[in-house]
């Protein structure tokens, strides 16, 4: 190896991690480990039990409904999280739980995913169309709605429902794999990470939610 | 909602992420979070390219042949990692590789693990034994050892052997889910997460790895 | 290519596929696709909604409880599939859900496995212990026990507890990498595929299982 | 439980499957299982070893290359198999791998898919370009491209240029999840599953691929 090859390795550090000189300048994160290096960076840490309490669920829901320009029906759901693991965020480490609202009347509108969702329905009663076909649900039911079909619920009855939704959603935003199309529509199909998408809907902005006075406070009231 | 529940609130800050006060003092980490703070939590980082030169992790394999004791051959090889994936570290978000080399006349120690490992001869010659069984192997050769089986790999050629090893590891140490047995033996059998693993084998710990002088400088020569 | 080696190829057949003649006895399954072949292989059918009935989960829960032995705390869960899914069955294709019962004064005994779990509860009351630390529950609340730490649940309500389950169970199980041990203890501890394993407990064989002429059904009422 | 209710376990047979009769007919694959159906069912197949040898994988890429109409640069690829898994088809349950071969001269054109690509290559010398930007390569080195950013391939050399790619592809087929546009063009975006897709190339159809009477024949010789 002469002289200027070794000054290429000009990374090289602590803990066996090579940090070869980028010689196209393309790849700024791409390194070689040795065994130990890469042992030590790869062992996860250990975390505690999550725990997510109704009350607290309940108060974050009733606080998005006094804010309904900023919680509109797709966006009124509590998403529990444990902040121990790393990664995409979820309620563990590849799997995704929200606890979502929507009120006598309301319609969530279509929108499609490929991750395959999973719903519970805590109360209430009301509609899922999948594609146009309806499906009728009351509380206890499950259902789950394939990947990449439209998908709508319509809360049709006299009070209020809320359900659970439970997806692999950390898992292929960890892999870079997840689509979202919300609004339905071609034009507002979104590969969440390669094209910067802001928002759930591809008609908004996330610098536009951050603006917002309305921001949900637990302790506002 | 009384003074005493709202208290419990105290970490309600920015972002829409809620905290709520820990009741039980067992889930630190267990946090609620409004759609546009899970959004923004979500997305993960766009990353550049990954490249990784042969000419380094020759150098490295190299480097590494001059300090046996440190890296004998089931330790004597490259981890390719982008350090723009966040999570466990890998060469693309869930897939470890890693190039290997065993000297002519070596063995590499029968061991086993949970995730299934693929196996590809860059050159030389050798046998993998799984379960005892032998198979016999040469350069362009791909092999892949099932989950949790026993396997070693002997050099009986005469010259050095290069392989290149590939895992879904990255996917399961960010579940959680990743068993390792070094050397084979029940008693060697360690969940890598909540065992508080040491090292690859059960028989070495970290700190004797990091307290060792012949830590591998790609620069040295 | 000479006529020894063209024999090799025997298994040479429609759609692109080939199938050397194994040279080893030791790789049964190992074939090369063409790209036509590979890609019909790999594309997943689609499929219908799942749609699971209170109903049916109440009644199936209720059958459950008349059978005791046969369905003791641990194993009293009815489980939500999806049988379109072709690998490891769930409700969704990564992704396990099932509705399991405890009736008050009841334990269910502790256990641990290396996915990931969720629970929610829909109601009663309760305690969950990992690793003997005590955690209280309520209907709505929401709890996640991390990988490979020991869990119990103790039912010390007046009323029945019931539970939502949900785990990467299907993922872990397709990627051969489920370990299970039931009950506590490490001459419990199984790798759900290698070891053969017979039954959710160590201490069970599926055959005992089968030949238990208590076997719930649905309609028997 | 009335009559008519009974009446919707039509379906109830052997080993606690329970069918419930579908009252929407829109969900023809959902059952409920008891755990020890379930349990019979999760637990995958345990498998042989996998191997697939040089010789056949260099013998099936030459007889692509005698057929350049079938088997074009982005199609003259020898994907290994372990049909021992159930499930989307890999060399591991989890991942796909390929050897692609490109003459001197050739480019593979540019497309993208949702799975992070890794790359090996075998021999040769060539260029990627990965968005626009250059990076070149020869024997030995490896480079990873970010999920959905558009690629492609020069053999700017005068021999032929070899590489492996590695995908987790079987774990977004089986997860419904995959997406692929193949040329680049947004009218090329396909979901895999969803949208019955037909080849690689949105421009062609299985149809015509089966009907092509250059099917290659890995004896033909």
């Amino acid at each position: 190896m002469d002289q200027e090859q070794q000054d290429q390795y000009s990374g090289v550090g602590i803990d066996g991690v090579i940090t070869p000189t980028d010689r196209t300048g393309n790849s700024p994160g791409s390194v070689i480990m040795d065994p130990d290096a890469y042992f030590k960076a790869m062992v996860p840490s250990d975390t505690a039990p999550g725990v997510w309490r109704w009350d607290d669920i309940e108060h974050v829901l009733s606080e998005m409904a006094k804010r309904p320009k900023r919680y509109p029906a797709y966006r009124r759901f509590a998403a529990l999280v444990n902040q121990q693991w790393d990664g995409a965020p979820g309620a563990s480490p590849l799997i995704f739980v929200g606890v979502q609202r929507i009120y006598a009347g309301e319609t969530l509108p279509g929108h499609r995913h490929n991750s395959v969702a999973i719903y519970y329905w805590i109360s209430g009663r009301g509609r899922a169309l999948v594609d146009g076909k309806e499906i009728p649900f009351k509380a206890g039911d499950f259902f789950t709605c394939p990947a990449w079909h439209d998908h709508s619920f319509v809360n049709d009855g006299d009070e209020e429902m809320t359900m659970i939704a439970i997806h692999d959603l950390p898992l292929l935003a960890q892999a870079r794999a997840l689509f979202w199309e919300e609004p339905v529509g071609s034009e507002n199909t979104q590969h969440i990470v390669r094209e910067g998408a802001g928002s759930w809907s591809a008609q908004e902005e996330h610098e536009a939610m951050e603006a917002d006075p309305d921001i949900v406070r637990a302790s506002a009231t």
